[in-house]
C-alpha cells in the first residue's frame, strides 16, 4: 500500500458540505465515487477540514491509501485528468502527491488557514459576489483588529462552536493568527479575515467573523470578545457569517510530510 | 432638463445582452423599468457599449435626461439605493453623476476598454470560473503579443465583425492598445487580454481573442493575423471566444465631460 494525497479546490455552493452523507451531494461523495470508478473498489478518504455546506476550498487536502498495482502504471497527469472528468464541475483536483506511508491529511496537519472575504462597498462586487459577505455598513478595521487580538493563543472556543457539536467535547483550540487586510483582486476592494490555527471547531471561523463584524459595525466594543470567550456559550458570540464568504485556503504539514 | 450618467456593473450571465428587447431579460430593460418606477414616466437611456448576451461590465456608462424637479430633492445616495433595490440582483449601479447638458454615454465616448480573462492551467479557477475562458492547452503569450501588434491602428475590422452586422456598414475602427498580461487575483493566474479602441464592431473583441488564442496554442503563426485583416471576411478569423470571459472594463470621455 502507498499513501497519496490530492489538493482539491471547490465552489461549495452546490454541496451539502465536504463530508459524505447518504442521498446528498457532497465533495467527499463525489471524490469517492470517482475513485471507485477508477480503482474498481471503495476507497476511503480522509480530509484536512470538513467544510460545512456552502463553504469553499482552494487547498483542501484529501489522503487515501492505494496499492501501487492499482494505479496500473498511470501517470499523475492521467489520474488527475480522470478524477477531474469523473467529479462534479465545481470540483477541481489540482495535484496528486505520494506521501510518507500512513500519512493522514487530518491528523498530520499542523495548521489550517481559512480566508473569509467581506465586501464593504455600497453594492456587492461583480466577480467575488458568490464568494463574499456583502456588509453594507462601513467597518472599522482598526476596532476589528483590536477585537481579534483577544483570540490569539490557546483558548476554550466553546462560544464559537455550534452548540450541538460542542456537547461533551474538548473545545480548546489554538489560534495562531487573525490577519485583517484589504485585497483588490480585479479592482474590487475586499476585506480579508484570515484565521490560522491548529484545528477548528464546527463553524468556528464563521462565528469569529460574525463576532468581529459586530465590533466592526460598532454594535460592540473590541473588549467584548474577551467576555465572549469567557462565557463558553455559543449564544454569547456574534451570528455566524454566511458560508459563501469562507474558503479553506491552505493546510500545513511538518517538513518531512509536506 | 439635466443630463446624468450612471456607472453600472453587471454579471452578464442571466441577461440577453445590454440592449432592450421585448420579452427578454436585458440590462437596459431592467434599468429603464426602474427609472419608470422612480420617475413615473418612460425615460430613454443611452449606453457606451451594447454588450452581447452573457458579456459582463464593470464600468458600463448609461446616460439619460431628467428634469431636476423630477428628482424631488433626493440625494445621489438615495437615488442609487432605489435603483439598486429596483433592478436585478446581478446589476450594481455604482455611481450617479451630473454631466454637461446633452452628454451622450455613446457619442461622447473617446475610448472603450475591454478585458478578456483566460485561465490557462489544467483545471478551471475557483473564483473566476464564471468570468473566464478556460483554455487547457498551454498558450505562447509571446506569439500572441506578436500577433496582436498587427491589430494596432485604424483598420477595416470586417473580418472581426459578426457577418450579419457588417452588411453595408462602415467597418473601420481604431484599436489603440492590445495588452496581454498575467494577473493573479486571489492567487489564481489569469491571462488578461485588454483591448482599447475608439469603438468596436459586433463581437469584435471576442473575435480578436479567439484569433489570438488560435496563435497562442500554435495552430497559426502570428503573421496570419495580417492576412485575416486583409481578407475582410468573418470566416478568415478565429472563432469567437466565449462571452463569459469578456468584461466592459472602462469608458473614457474628454476631460470636460468626464
Amino acid at each position: 500500500m502507498s499513501t497519496y494525497s490530492i489538493t482539491v479546490a471547490y465552489n461549495g455552493a452546490p454541496f451539502s458540505g465536504f463530508a459524505k452523507q447518504p442521498g446528498q451531494l457532497t465533495v467527499q461523495g463525489e471524490l469517492e465515487q470517482a475513485f471507485e470508478l477508477l480503482f474498481r473498489r471503495a476507497l476511503p478518504t480522509t480530509c484536512a477540514g470538513r467544510t460545512d455546506s456552502g463553504v469553499h476550498a482552494r487547498g483542501q487536502i484529501v489522503s487515501f491509501d492505494v496499492d501501487d498495482a492499482e494505479l496500473r502504471g498511470r501517470s499523475e497527469r492521467s489520474l488527475l485528468r480522470s478524477l477531474n472528468a469523473l467529479t462534479h464541475d465545481d470540483i477541481a483536483v489540482i495535484d496528486l502527491r505520494r506521501r510518507a506511508p500512513g500519512f493522514s491529511a487530518r491528523f498530520d496537519a499542523t495548521a489550517r488557514r481559512y480566508r473569509y472575504f467581506i465586501a464593504n462597498g455600497p453594492t456587492p462586487p461583480l466577480f467575488m459576489r458568490d464568494f463574499c459577505w456583502h456588509v453594507g455598513k462601513p467597518l472599522d478595521v482598526g476596532a476589528m483588529r483590536e477585537a481579534a487580538a483577544h483570540l490569539i493563543g490557546e483558548h476554550d472556543f466553546k462560544s464559537f462552536c455550534m452548540a450541538a457539536s460542542a456537547e461533551g467535547k474538548r473545545t480548546f483550540r489554538r489560534v495562531d493568527e487573525v490577519n485583517l487586510f484589504v485585497e483588490s483582486p480585479n479592482g474590487e476592494d475586499l476585506l480579508v479575515v484570515e484565521v490560522v490555527g491548529n484545528a477548528f471547531l464546527h463553524s468556528m471561523v464563521r462565528a469569529i467573523v460574525g463576532t468581529l463584524v459586530a465590533v466592526g459595525v460598532g454594535n460592540r466594543e473590541p473588549s467584548w470578545v474577551a467576555d465572549v470567550l469567557a462565557a463558553r456559550d455559543r449564544k454569547a458570540a456574534g451570528e455566524n457569517a454566511p458560508a459563501r464568504g469562507l474558503v479553506l485556503w491552505e493546510v500545513e504539514y511538518p517538513e518531512g510530510l509536506a
